[in-house]
């Protein structure tokens, strides 16, 4: 049985319940961050949850535990789950009020909790294949630069996603990819590889940061600057990256292919180099 | 002790939980109605119970139960608790789901959650005085036709407004005001009265629609175009309409005085116009 930490205590997932009052649950008044797990242990931590503490207090929250505790407490989640390959998430709320109010109460208590889910993405089909994606529109607010959990836009895009087949959504705004609905988009070129600057108009990709980091070390040129879907069209290659997918290429776009239709050499490389510095690096 | 429903049971609300894996509090994919109560009975429930039909279709969620027994649930709701004058909250989200994903699995139970609150809203102090707003841009996603529980935008804005010294917020975009953080915003002109015509860019408000047409049933035009802050600054008077307000003057906006700084004749007669629909139409 699956162990969640709510506020303190650890108690099974399927017990772990919040007020309806709490409003994460009424105002999507709430923030998360999603850190993967390999070989048991906490992948780029310290940039997820300094994200997380850039988030909270974008939206006026103090984080209820000091960052170290909570790395603590993601870790002590692995080892009650045994959980060597996955996901833990992590969602932090403004907490329960005596009534719903656009405007909360003073001092309330916040709400924090955090379950794993196993998930295997070392070794994934997506990763061998590659993934499809589809352009949709991009219908969310203004500061996507706050990781809220205000992802009906984002949802809504994945369902469009895996209806057309494809597997992931890239959200396009004036014409250009801001990123994908639960990832951040790259497109390679000839001088090596373009990513959006981060703004109020994306989320910072913790992944996102690290990978290119890793490659510029290595002498690959990342330029960020927004791109086109009919740039996207005419690369050699695209690929996504995220806590729960890593790296994975993208092999077509709205049904057409990109490259030669399977993972491409660069997006290979830097996925390889990822996992190695995750494993390296892990916590 | 307040009684709410949740999912066919009847219970104390401060025991009213929902699973953290509940769509609604990980990815704010539900949406939600606030129906004013006066005398014990429900204000203009046949509209707030087709807009709840018109969001949950867009998000692809089918009603759990029929209106008219959601009628009756929110009419027993009122009973239990001994409700005179107040609000009923529904909300409904896509339920919980065995993990976390942005898709959701298919045939997910929804959960449908409602509670009441006491509140004075007919010899409410605002509605005597008048209420000041301040203006700020809008944040929102580019569906606030759907009523859904993606609300930070909302309660940010809410808070700009309580921290300025005023009660409401009023968004604008592009130069043009689209509607306040939980109400319609309205001008009143030497022709009429102006409000935003309804479209993706605002929630088609239930008690402005009544409210309209009561007025166009007394001679009184309704002009349906956007309008700038400078035109309301400009105005004769202003006013908000919500089913937690009803209808309230608005006497400053951004500090700066409206007509003669106090209620005008139009908002009151509009005002009375309403509450006396209100009570007659209540059921």
């Amino acid at each position: 049985m699956s162990i969640a930490y709510l506020n303190g205590a650890f108690l099974p997932l399927a017990e772990t319940r919040v007020s309806v009052l709490d409003r994460g649950f009424l105002f999507a008044d709430g923030i998360y961050e999603v850190t993967a797990v390999i070989e048991g242990r906490l992948v780029d931590s310290a940039s997820h949850l300094a994200r997380l503490e850039r988030s909270a207090a974008a939206i006026g929250l103090t984080l209820p535990l000091p960052s170290a505790q909570i790395e603590a407490v993601q870790r002590e989640l692995a080892t009650r789950n045994d959980l060597e390959e996955g996901l833990i998430y992590l969602q932090l709320t403004r907490g329960a009020d005596v009534s719903r109010d656009f405007l909360p109460s003073p001092d309330l208590q916040p709400t924090l909790v955090m379950f794993v889910q196993a998930k295997r993405f070392l070794d994934s089909p997506a990763a061998r294949t590659g993934i499809a994606v589809v352009t949709t529109p991009d219908l969310r607010w203004t500061r996507r630069d706050i990781k809220s959990v205000g992802l009906l836009a984002q949802a809504m895009a994945k369902q469009i996603a895996v209806h057309a087949g494809a597997q992931e959504a890239w959200m396009v705004e004036d014409g250009f990819v801001t990123e994908g609905a639960s990832s951040t988009a790259f497109l390679v070129t000839e001088h090596g590889v373009v990513t959006r600057p981060y703004s109020q108009a994306v989320l910072a990709g913790c992944t996102g940061a690290a990978l290119t980091a890793l490659a510029e070390e290595r002498g690959i040129m990342v330029e960020h600057r927004p791109f086109t879907v009919d740039e996207a069209l005419g690369a050699s290659e695209a690929f996504i990256t995220s806590a729960s997918t890593l790296c994975q290429s993208v092999v077509s776009i709205d049904g057409r292919q990109i490259g030669d239709g399977a993972p491409g050499p660069m997006a290979t490389r830097l996925r390889e180099l990822y996992i190695d510095f995750a494993i390296k690096t892990a916590v």
